[in-house]
């Protein structure tokens, strides 16, 4: 396995300042992985909104199944993930080690089991022995602090090469109010309403349905619009906690999603998912390009989001730009087993810019030349004009490399 | 681009008896390749009636729409097809360019344009000169004789590794009648109602209309359970031709697919048809394992179809199998992610016999050594149970090799 951090690793990592009533902390439990860190507990002050959304897959992980019957409750007091096992497909003793974390976690912090919130990630169909988690959590209970966000980052990672973290700060009220994320994810990625794991966390008060509604907006054009190979995984997770402690501040306590003065603190909020969806297809497995599909002219956005992701998620489009190649013919190919309404005759394909195609056949100014000078670089905007209506969305993945499946064969041995 | 043969490559190649009434030549018209062959001719006794399945791409290419108009006559005389460029996508021009070639065509045989049927494969997007047809097909036409399936076969390749035929023999009445197939294809196959290019020919005589309903049966579970990359083709066509000269030898003429005296033939249809898509998949692009993947106690068929699919096309439990990895828990993943009816706890798996999880969990049997030992060869049977209902199909893919990725991501150039 490969561990070289990504060349599309952003270039500036934020410092993420400290947000008031989240205290972390993280240790080596000794999971799977050696000399690192592989559990990170999140602990909240009492009054912690909670909001989620998680996998579909019909085959979701133990974790996933604990989050989705507390998320109903919507308060949270931790927050316990680790890495190197992702506690699928693991049976009854998928569910008791859920039961034993969420325990010895609600010891450790004096709360209730059903106030305790769980992730999981890494292999899947091994048994995940919770009692690692004995000691190390009322430890780390012990040692929570404010800020350490980059050490939590780095605590969740698995085929990652980098840690992902964003932040953003938006008015509510006259208070200003944060907003702090991380994420971790590579391969496994095409989040269906969901994501990988990404956890946010904020000072502002917002009740627990309110914040539901923000963030499940806030993936439709975040994690939502990321592929990296097409496969949904069992664990996606994407929690958001909200402190309130802002409110001592002066920030008004928010009840409903369409109260307006939350404005300014839904596009921070989209800001910070928007960062961490697009650090995820930046660290995309042996990934060398980031690839920006834009469809426009589609029938509805609806129409433009699953023509994006037919071109996004093939494998003939991916290894093309791989290998620098702007081969739009691939792309028509793409275009064309969608299902969705096109019409050959009216496409139009731009490679960073420059327009290969134009009305179904190649564009008459193509300059082999220019377009290959073009793919020689980081960042590839795939842009694709149907010409049938005003539908239009924007997707993001990375190309398929010789790296994405040595990575991939060879990950569990 | 490697050009070793796939060693998944059939051991035997059976020798094609020639039809009655079909002649085959081929030639080297320079479309895009040097020093071999890249156009076939297939000419047909008049009488021959015809049937096709073609794919359902948005973006068909040109060759595909003017299959299309001329299946509706059910007649043929003459197949023309080239390998090097798939005249996909190249507006007027390749209209033009289908249109001089069946004039060509017509002439040299003295037929109508309307009973000349057309194919091209390779590049998309590409203008295809059909100028260069001029004289050669005239040449083909006079040279045409009964047999060279095999080099019929060879012409019609791109990045295939070999050259893919199948025969098979059926009493109709009390005359034995021929099939001959050939086919092409090693990657952007994932047929939808069609197939990459494959052509039958028999002497049986069948109607059109008969024949046609043959054949879309006969796809089903051939051609469209195969995927190598889940990338449809713009070029998918399958094409049978039946030139009933075995009537002269008291075989009956045949009006409808009901007819029970179809049953023999029916059946040795089926197995030419699943011969050769086994061996588009033995010649996956890159493939080193046949991976042929059963889904049993689905809902439904379809159910069963979809979760197959899924799994065939995740490129995490493709690329686990080339590294050798019995990884059930990607094809866990893949069941999730189908979105059809699936209980996790009720689910099994196997590979190559040996089940590795068992009600959702891993079985209890379960041994490493015999399970790594028993992926080392060439042929990988994977099964899943979903304990649901009566519902079962089959599939077949390859794994997903770093070779995959070098021959895609440097065919252009």
């Amino acid at each position: 396995m490969s561990s070289a951090v990504s060349p599309l690793a952003p270039a500036n990592v934020p410092d993420l300042p400290a947000i008031d009533g989240v205290r972390l902390a993280t240790a080596q439990a000794g999971i799977r992985y050696k000399n690192r860190t592989d559990v990170l507990l999140a602990a909240f002050d009492k009054g912690t909104t909670v909001a989620g959304v998680l996998t579909r897959s019909k085959c979701p992980s133990a974790p996933v199944e604990w989050c989705r019957a507390r998320l109903k409750g919507g308060k949270a007091r931790a927050l316990v993930v680790n890495s190197g096992n992702a506690n699928a497909f693991t049976g009854k003793s998928g569910r008791a080690a859920t039961a034993l974390t969420a325990k010895i976690a609600a010891q450790a912090l004096g709360c209730s089991v059903n106030d305790i919130f769980l992730a999981s990630t890494g292999v899947i169909g091994e048994p995940l022995d919770a009692t690692k988690f004995d000691g190390v959590l009322q430890t780390l209970a012990d040692a929570a602090a404010p800020g350490q966000y980059f050490d939590a980052a780095k605590a969740i990672m698995t085929t990652d090469t980098f840690a992902k973290v964003a932040t953003a700060q938006a008015k509510l009220g006259k208070a200003t109010v944060t907003i702090n994320g991380i994420a971790k994810g590579a391969g496994m990625i095409a989040p269906d309403m969901a994501t990988m794991l990404s956890f946010v966390f904020t000072d502002a008060p917002i009740a627990a349905a309110a914040l539901q509604k923000l963030l499940s907006e806030g993936v439709v054009d975040s994690f939502n619009a990321v592929t990296i190979d097409g496969d949904t995984s069992t664990s996606d997770t994407l929690l958001a906690f909200a402190t309130g402690t802002a409110a001592g501040r002066g920030a008004p306590k928010i009840a409903r999603a369409t109260d307006p003065r939350l404005n300014a603190f839904r596009k921070a909020l989209q800001i910070v998912l928007a960062d961490l969806a697009e650090q995820v297809a930046r660290d995309g497995e042996g990934a060398r390009k980031l690839v920006e599909i834009t469809v426009e002219g589609a029938v509805s956005k609806l129409s433009a989001r699953r023509i994006a992701m037919s071109i996004a998620n093939s494998p003939l489009v991916k290894t093309a730009i791989a290998g620098e190649d702007a081969n739009w013919g691939r792309v028509v190919m793409a275009v064309g087993k969608a299902g969705e309404p096109a019409n050959r005759d009216k496409l139009s394909i731009w490679f960073n810019g420059i327009r290969v195609a134009h009305k179904g056949a190649r564009d008459p100014a193509y300059d082999e030349g220019e377009v290959s000078a073009a793919m020689k670089v980081p960042k590839i905007a795939l842009k694709v004009g149907l010409g049938l209506g005003k539908g239009r969305d924007r997707v993001l993945t990375c190309d398929l490399t010789k790296e994405y499946v040595a990575i991939n064969g060879d990950y569990r041995s």
